[in-house]
């Protein structure tokens, strides 16, 4: 294929959302890649707490109050005290791509000692195909220096458009409670130098670390579920988006692709906490896997919202049975969809004033 | 997962197969790696000719006439004038696993400048799991430093076991003629430093040049098909090993990985000869994918052999008519098999004293 020319910076299409409960510090190390981007803040936790964000970024910051307020009664919908209300930031941004990244993430460098510009990377990631029908044993063929080898079909060669960008973490990986408490001192050290794409009709552990995505196509799937407070589970939100992101995506003939970029995780957070928010998905996990393992979505469900509107129904039906948490996230699922139209209305159609008025910068 | 201990040389339960028409000064680059374990040569085109192979090590040569010898009629299975008669090699091995590759590939180096050891990456990919079942995006959970990452399901973590590892190529990379013609000068000079699992339910583009097998698990499924000297078709016998090999291997719950080890392909075959090989193919594999990504073996099938036989049984009710050459490939894979439980009868049964006899060192 040919050469990927030099990346855009999609500055006008692109919003970067982070969920938080402190200070941003954290940006000053990203400055050189983030300023040129409009940020969205998604303030967790007590929302009388000030978040300073260092200046010089454009931002707009919503807190819980304003989750209840823009959403009313559909804000049950948006998990508190966990980063699953990061979603809330996907919802009300009007740009096509996310990035969406956790506080805690810092530049990484490559082997040559250089910053890595995770953001460039996932854009290139965004704007180049996919390939999930068959593999390419030379990894990315969209990349400098790849291609398509020999067998692999040409008919296949326009690949697909890529939905989602996966990226990954040096330094902390990012293991269950289990595993954490087994290998502490465990560091994740190896640069792999690789961007893939996962098959169709192969699910993967979707992390929200460091993740990017195509918001026109593929938004409404990138709901992060009910976790947290009043909730009986955490730190299961993105691999929830994640499984209902990859079957809608098979579902309609789009592509997720995982690898680089890196960025480096700073430290590991406690891993009894983490059991404790884990243990039911681990268990969970057995049945919601078989589950979305053979999900099928009729011909009919032509559009991400209609995808996931059927989805709720099988989870609902499938899943109420393994445990009633599943019911009201059946429920929330749709409520989410239904908040989602009401923030974002089809092109064309008649709006009220009624959106979001959020603290800006 | 536990830390992979060193690995084992696996002396005397791995052949390497070499196909070739020339004296084999190759393998003075491999000595210090390969001299330990016994070779298999099968010398494609004129029987008459002499091959030299460097002092020092332990091997057995079969030409043509060896061929013909050993297997009488059902020597029609094996391709003449094309690297395809290497699958020969597998018949004839007793050993439990095989290496196989090309005589035009050298060593190659890590980043750090070391020389790979190709086939001990081999041997640690095929003695550890694979993964098939669900993608892990740390790559191989069973290498140092790695494992399996938050909401990888418990229950998938033992994987299944590795029937097949597919290594790369630095430098030349392995494309098929119209790209080689479209981009003559690229070479393969990233190092990505992975071994992964093609997952469960996806075709990949296996290649002979750098390959390793467990022949227990899965070497009935390493037929390479009818390619060259009589053929409408060449270049495809690695092709056609790898998509009904992976049919297999998703039917019977082993796995196959690619990525690590890197060989030097040391140059690029002509891509106007290569062209006239592949044309027939490229145009016919747009029909071959289809059909095995839609192949579905019945439960009866509980070993390589009774799949495999099935699958000729498809090939000729479903391809032949692409085109009469699939009819007679479907036929040549029943007598393939009929020579292989000839020459690999099952533990135990009562056996002929007919067997092979090559030229042995």
């Amino acid at each position: 294929m040919a050469a990927t020319p030099s990346t855009p910076l999609l500055k006008d299409e692109l919003d970067i959302v982070i969920p938080t409960i402190r200070n941003l510090d954290f940006l000053e190390m990203w400055r050189p890649f983030f300023q040129p981007y409009h940020l969205i803040i998604v303030q967790d936790g007590d929302p009388a707490k000030v978040i300073k964000v260092p200046q010089g970024f454009d931002y707009e910051l919503y807190n819980r109050n304003d989750v209840n307020r823009i959403l009313g009664p559909k804000a049950s919908c948006i998990s508190f005290k966990d980063s699953a209300c990061r979603c809330f930031g996907y919802m009300v941004s009007k740009k096509k791509y996310i990035y969406t990244i956790d506080d805690d993430c810092f530049v990484a460098k490559d082997p040559s000692g250089k910053d890595i510009n995770a953001l460039e990377q996932h854009i290139k990631n965004l704007l180049s195909p996919s390939t999930p029908f068959f593999f390419n044993t030379l990894y990315d063929p969209y990349r400098d220096g790849a291609d398509f080898v020999r067998g692999y079909p040409f008919s296949l060669r326009e690949g697909a458009p890529t939905a989602v960008s996966h990226g990954l973490w040096l330094n902390i990986p990012d293991y269950d409670a289990p595993t954490q408490l087994v290998k502490p001192l465990e560091r994740n050290n190896r640069y792999v130098d690789a961007v893939l794409t996962i098959p169709k009709g192969t699910l993967f552990p979707m992390c929200g670390m460091n993740l990017a995505f195509d918001r026109e196509l593929i938004g409404p799937a990138m709901y992060f579920g009910l976790m947290g407070d009043g909730q009986p589970i955490g730190r299961y939100d993105d691999m929830w988006a994640g499984w209902c992101t990859k079957v809608i995506t098979d579902h309609l003939s789009l592509g997720i692709k995982t690898g680089l970029p890196y960025i480096w995780h700073s430290k590991a957070s406690n891993p009894f906490v983490n059991l404790k928010k884990e243990y039911n998905g681990i268990f969970w996990q057995e049945e919601l896997i078989p589950f979305f393992q053979s999900v099928a979505l009729p011909k009919e469900a032509t559009t991400v919202q209609k995808c996931y509107l059927e989805l709720a129904k099988q989870v609902k039906a499938k899943l109420g049975k393994v445990d009633g948490y599943f019911l009201k996230l059946a429920d929330a699922m749709v409520t989410w969809i239904e908040a989602w139209d009401e923030l974002n209305p089809p092109k064309g159609a008649i709006t009220t004033t009624k959106g979001p008025a959020p603290k800006s910068k």
